[in-house]
């Protein structure tokens, strides 16, 4: 490939009730750049773009796009040549049309997942050093996306050979069929991950907090403003990725992780971690089981084109609710 | 009352294979004061005196005696005096006939539980500034026992009217019949909690952490070495107590838990907290449900005059596992 | 003795600017409890009681007080006839003259320390789990008063004998005479410590915070909203007392220490910890020095019956600023 | 350019006393991947690569080479003929003549400082989740080499427009000319930083620590080993690149810096952030001045081709201890 993807980029995600995501997503800690009667625009505190979550009032609760941020323009037209040729279907939305945003290129991935490439997006000041600013779970900035998809080794490979992304770890299922990959473009553990399961769906949105005890102090400040229930999974440590993690789902049920603790993943020569069926490391690494809610429930995405949601396909490999938690 | 229990003391517990129970309590972070063939004594890291937690190897898992430290020896009489004239029968051990100990007296309280008083242990060095020694989840102190008997109110009653300890927070159950409550001496939470259950059985003992990162820490090294299945719950925070706790099973199924965050009970007037029924913040404050092993099970105690395990009795109120968390 | 004095209760401190010393406060964390045109009430966030630090507007700053809390009204009274026998004038606040408090006794100590006693205050909602409130060091309650005084050795043999604390730690200058003590109610390093120095002064007021992070997190926010140059001393580590510490100076130049990280005090034989001279240990335990300031600085104290400041005497060891640091 | 220089790679430093040497880098954390009687190799406990410290016993203290890893060996001959044309003589280093390395590019930078360049190193196994093994302060992995260079200006320019560094941040000094400034490869903060003074030398090397308690742990650990006197400044907070930091000196007087606390740079329109003389922000964000020891004192540097010490160039700028602090 020719051109240059840098990392995930925002979220632009439906929510019915803008008053109730404003409150849920304040408490987190997320900077609100601005809003109106239809849209907020959320940055974490480090951010320097206007927004790395979109939030859209609709009827219904929906993934409009996620969306990855390239080096350039030029990266955008060598983009649209390269899905082009694969037979896709691009659509160009120009500079303007989305607020804060220069011109971007959409189209619907192999998996189904409405994907969206842009160089440009305002600056706004960072708050990094407005710790007076700082409250909730403190988010730090959008760290990347986790996808269920039917076809996790289809994903895995064209991720990797033709939009070059790398693999840091991942999951063999059955007959050495990959079941999740953690891939990536910034050398972390991944902007993106794949996990088998009916899809395409986008099974949640990571955010990096700078240290641990952010996502202790997280949780009790949710739980004080009548958001336990809101805490689907965690805190606990994964195995898989070293992270720790919390589960959140807001209150149309899109899922966010928060997260500290991965690690660098710079070298060429780093070899993807594979993690077997029957090491027991795979597992959380502290022995907890994940809900079913964790597997089952993700959210709907939607066509870059019609606007409508996209129908889900079964998974190719059979086990959705592995022994192991990811 | 005019004897003055100062603080929970030592635990002595049964357990059927020394060289597991050592790794486990090792790997928690606890300092070994000495062993022998039949014994280990462990105490924790801020700990001056002998031991908190004294295992004994035998046949069966069971415990012992839970012991209280008294101001002195003159105590020691009253109490003797005091379950005596209850119609207890009291069980001297001389100074000398348990280690590192001074004269002590055992009986079996109202409900059949083992306890031990005493006023001298031996002192040894303090490891509270060796830091170069902490490790695991930095264990520092004894700090509590959590006690499942069957008739809670008049365990409660007794502590308090006739043995001068005083409630920080209790839940009341059906017909506002007290369900659980926290007891103390020292001005923590508790010295004592009673729960609601088969018994009288030893739910668990809980030891001090200074920090909530120690915790933390604490569940990845246990991990790291294979304890992940020893993990029975949490971390979590406790609406009741506000303790940040995680719950323990050592090699024989003795539960233990570490604990951080609870607040200063000195004042005379201090008003108990209640916890009603309908209130979701008596659930565990962040939401999550403890497994049922967590209500089910508990030690076993042991009869301090013939040392066989004392017979179960059904619980005075029905509701073994509410809907609450405590 | 035949009294109970409970703990450190509060400090009231005339301060010369209530708009800014509230702006300082609450960066801290501290809970307004209310507040008129001359006075602010605040408290820490575990604590139910109407206030642990009273600020009154005055011309000048001072120590009007600093008051321990008793267990009954029955003590004031025993306290008066002590205080009375030493040949001490005492003077009665009757409940009602101050805000939220019950009757209190007042008296000049032997060292000319304003001290005040009380048994009853006001209660009101307890903070501890309105996790939302938290902000800035999350001061959780007041923990000690350090007091700089000519004689410590006096201040020390009438404390423990005549009012009876209990010495956790102590500092022995030259000849083996006590240079600085700490000396303790509540089952803590300290309710109240002495050093030597021209005096009678508050050196500091001591809260206590719920974890080393909250410190962190403390400098941070205090930091970005300006009040950098109000940080004098840390974070560090004492070797004395084991205590995380961060010394400020508020508007008026009052110093308040935060504080985490002591040990439990409980037990009648606990030795107090002698530090000598030539123990590396006793220094600041991460080897940083204190600045010549907190040395040299204190806040002068009224007199109970004038209102006027007390003279200072020079203190009775020549050294005033030790190879160590307390 | 067309090379890629991935990454801050190692440091090989010579030392007088190897036990020494390995006693201090033990207790903070590090893991010794081998050594013998003339050489320790140390790495992070996240590194999957053979080391990234390698200590060699010399009869005095100084810096052999500061090592970047780059992406293949072709890299390596293209920094090859772009040093060879800008009139560097460069020196090979075949596989298998340096401990676990593959081929490497040694050269003397315009500013004097001996660079390597190598794109293969051995792999070893991740320490990441052996959490069991976790000590000290826990060090993760090498994150920056900083450099006190006599023309900071021509160094930025050189490492910016010949090099493919970025900047994220730097310091105007006299006249707008640049004082000091970080610039990196990976997208972290820096991989390099430069700083006006009398040089070339290293003034430290930087390691990456997973959150701040590991920090303050690292403190307490090393103060119980004696450590103390090698503490020479924090911990604290920076204003330039908002690191959490710790500055200690290794027994030959090496400086470290353990480092948590940065951002995400990868955008390529990220603007630098320019620190003002005048903005309060730029000193230490806490307020604390370093010590001059800090300013004054660094590693020397060898010659790669002779072998000796570099002569020490007087800095451009006048200012060597600027009022605010780096």
């Amino acid at each position: 490939m020719n051109f240059d993807i840098i990392r995930t980029g925002r979220a632009v995600l439906h929510v019915t009730d803008l008053d109730k995501s404003r409150a849920f997503y304040d408490a987190l800690g997320f900077i609100e750049t601005e809003s109106d009667e239809e849209n907020i625009f959320f940055r974490g505190l480090e951010e320097h773009n206007h927004h790395s979550l979109w939030l859209k009032k609709k009827p219904e609760a929906a993934v409009e796009i996620i969306s990855y941020k390239v080096r350039s323009e030029e990266d955008l037209e060598k983009l649209e040549s390269f899905f082009t040729k694969q037979g896709s279907e691009v659509k160009w939305l120009e500079k303007g049309s989305q607020k804060a945003l220069g011109k971007s290129l959409r189209v619907q991935d192999l998996s189904g997942l409405p994907v969206e490439f842009y160089a440009e997006m305002e600056t706004v000041d960072r708050m990094l050093q407005r710790y007076d600013l700082y409250k909730g779970a403190k988010v730090q900035r959008i760290d990347h996306f986790n996808c269920m998809v039917p076809d996790v080794e289809k994903a895995y490979n064209y991720y990797i050979d033709e939009l070059g992304f790398a693999c840091s770890e991942y999951t063999a299922g059955e007959e050495e069929k990959i079941w999740a990959a953690w891939l990536h473009r910034k050398p972390s553990v991944h902007d993106v991950a794949f996990m088998n399961g009916p899809g395409p769906r986008l099974h949640h949105v990571g955010f990096w907090l700078n240290d641990p005890m952010s996502l202790i102090n997280g949780c009790d400040v949710l739980a004080s403003m009548g958001y336990a229930p809101n805490i689907e999974r965690g805190p606990g440590r994964h195995g898989l990725s070293n992270a720790f993690f919390l589960y959140l789902r807001d209150p149309d049920g899109h899922r966010i992780e928060l997260y500290n603790g991965d690690y660098l993943t710079s070298d060429p020569d780093f070899k993807p971690v594979r993690w077997d069926l029957d090491d027991p490391m795979r597992q959380t690494f502290w022995g907890h089981e994940a809900p079913d809610s964790w597997f089952d429930e993700a959210s709907e995405v939607l066509d870059v084109h019609t606007g409508k949601k996209i129908d889900l396909k079964e998974p190719t490999l059979k086990k959705r609710k592995p022994t192991f938690v990811i």
